[in-house]
């Protein structure tokens, strides 16, 4: 048996489906992949592991495409775990760190999930797919696209960062701007399927990019010697990280991998602008309600309308985690302040989690002495618009005054 | 001795000098760091060395660390080798690979150099530094300082990528707008040494930065499995990479590590906007003319005058290589072309070596069965001027036609 997937099945009503087939929704929510576990255990190894290249698909095994050599890679993953002491200090904690996913191909994290989903989807058969995206994940699934020999079709709102917009033109997508919000982008998608023929690889509509995402909590694990951090903060948009990360621990319970009997606090960090997970988390919610107007410079966190907001939500009541929202308006500061303090390429989403941080800080909901993780889910060069700057002109034809130029203080 | 370090030495005359002290130029020319090579291969194995992290400092006893735990470090090296199918066969190669150095910390190869060149500043006591850069050098630079807690400086031309003017400002760099060149900003680093009291880390005025890069060559070796490709193009600004691949090869054949007898040929790829080396190839001369009026989209290679001009064109030449300069205009075509086939995020820079390889197959100077390396220096994102768009626009108050958006052909 080349892989240990036994079948998917409907998060939303256990329902099972074969997994050598194309699946999409049941009943317009998202699919598990389950596996067998014993199999998978018996099959890989912790040495099997360490001995493999340092990339996502060294856990192959608990990966849908097991033992069959036919990853479409960029050599994504085992994004290094970042000591950051200077922050920590700031933020009066010991131990605290970031996982850089700013290291990984095209950027960002979404490339995880993509080289996954395309994997599946040349793998089915599939040739043709389609994207709507407000951030990373247009470049990210024309990259891996382009790596597989797919046809691909990226729809982006028009203030989509610059950034994105041409990375998904360079790596060969037909790339359209539309005078519309991300899920005008998915609307156009949906209506073009039929004529066009192309797979609809948004967020969680395929069951595949949760498997590619869950490995941020497998190479975690791994990093941290098999026991787990106590609180992770992850910058909340479509939430398949977080899902495929709790999925990704539970998994690795079964399995009898873990050395340590706690698992992690889910901390979903979103904007005030854009807030539906917090808002649902505080009222008590399983489902979230549309976030209206959502308007954030972190372009990830713009999800008025998350597919798997269940999912998210059960995951961080589990792990008696929390969901909050920060103010928009202070999100750039907090990415400078851990950008200058660390050298770490932060997105403005995971400066969101900064702020968090501070605030759970002060509500003494986490403690000085507990082992703290941040996400940064893409690199700060990403972001034009949000670098707002402090640059200093000097002109040649005057003298150089260099008491002014002072201290960087 | 916790390191393996005996002694600087002069590259242009062979004047020995202390390595535990700060050391800039001599004579004008930069110093090369000299190891015991006996006592770094008792003390490494190569078991050893697969054993670590997948970082550059998997070599620390090949590095002026030595088994001392000091590194500044983001979690830098150990870039993927990306095989390139399709593009080879574009170019009538069966054996081409992409080292792809778009994923390592704030995008670009940079950050191997001074990662290394803040971990011995620091050692050596140093608390302010400064540098003029015309692109990835400045960011990376500030991101090691912040890491390290130094005080840091940079100059650039106005001209610079905003990508690299806005970065180096949130990295916590005291950063400024220049109008003028490059070597107007290291000027204006000289006159102000006294006042500000600042360590000049321009490319080559410290030794270390070789020995950062030098790591490139030390995992190229350990991914081919200590055999050598036979062939490498490499984009040349300051050529920093190009000698401390060469270095590196050197010092791995007298330790008798690697299993093939053949060297590769090094190939130097410029711009025909900015060609010193390659012009300076061409007249069989070891120094180089600085280039006048030096125009490049290609900002990396954007470098009139380079100090290290006879390491760079003494390595080409030793190792029976070339340098070339390639047709400006058609170097976004080709990154474009590059990025494209293989979803590789390719700088501007690499794809001047694409072009310059396409040259090569065409004179048969390369076999088609000849192992061939392109470094990809840097993230195609960082480069928004180069990035010409061929996005559609699509409004939504109008029906869309769907024949019209046909494929991507």
């Amino acid at each position: 048996m080349p892989h240990f997937v036994t079948h998917l099945e409907s998060a939303i009503d256990g329902t099972q489906f074969p997994s050598d087939s194309v699946q999409t929704l049941h009943a317009g929510r998202p699919l598990w992949v389950r596996y067998d576990l014993d199999a998978v255990k018996t099959n890989m190894t912790k040495s099997d592991v360490f001995s493999r290249k340092p990339t996502m698909w060294r856990y192959r095994e608990l990966l849908p495409i097991g033992t069959d050599p036919i990853e479409v890679s960029l050599g994504e993953g085992m994004s290094p775990l970042l000591s950051c002491p200077e922050l920590g200090k700031q933020l009066g904690l010991a131990q605290l760190s970031i996982k850089d996913e700013s290291q990984l191909p095209t950027g960002s994290f979404k490339s995880r999930g993509l080289s996954m989903a395309i994997t599946m989807a040349k793998k089915l058969g599939i040739n043709r797919v389609a994207i709507p995206t407000a951030g990373n994940a247009g470049g990210a699934m024309a990259a891996y696209a382009a790596r597989a020999g797919l046809e691909s079709f990226v729809f982006m709102p028009e203030d989509t960062p610059v950034v994105n917009q041409y990375e998904a033109d360079f790596f060969g997508a037909k790339t359209f701007r539309v005078n519309g919000l991300i899920n005008d982008c998915g609307k156009l998608i949906r209506e073009g399927a039929t004529e066009m023929n192309w797979f609809d690889l948004s967020t969680l509509k395929e069951p595949y990019r949760i498997e590619g995402k869950k490995t941020m909590g497998l190479e975690l694990a791994e990093q941290f010697g098999w026991k787990l951090p106590d609180v992770i903060l992850y910058p909340t948009g479509g939430g398949t990280g977080l899902i495929g990360m709790w999925k990704a621990f539970n998994e690795l319970r079964k399995m009898g991998w873990l050395d340590s009997a706690t698992m992690p606090r889910m901390v979903s960090v979103q904007s005030d602008g854009c807030s539906p997970i917090s808002d649902a988390f505080d009222r008590g919610e399983r489902f979230a309600q549309p976030h209206v107007n959502a308007v954030t410079k972190a372009s990830g966190l713009r999800v008025p309308v998350a597919v798997g907001d269940f999912m998210i939500l059960d995951a961080i009541r589990e792990s008696n985690g929390r969901a909050l929202s920060v103010d928009e308006t202070r999100i750039s500061d907090w990415t400078r302040q851990a950008c200058s303090k660390e050298g770490i390429s932060l997105c403005p989403e995971a400066g969101a989690c900064v702020g968090a941080l501070q605030q759970l800080r002060e509500e003494k909901w986490i403690d000085e002495n507990e082992n703290v993780v941040i996400f940064n889910t893409g690199a700060l060069q990403k972001y034009v618009e949000v670098m707002t700057s402090n640059l200093i002109t000097i002109d040649l034809d005057r003298p150089v005054d260099w008491s002014r130029l002072g201290s960087t203080d």
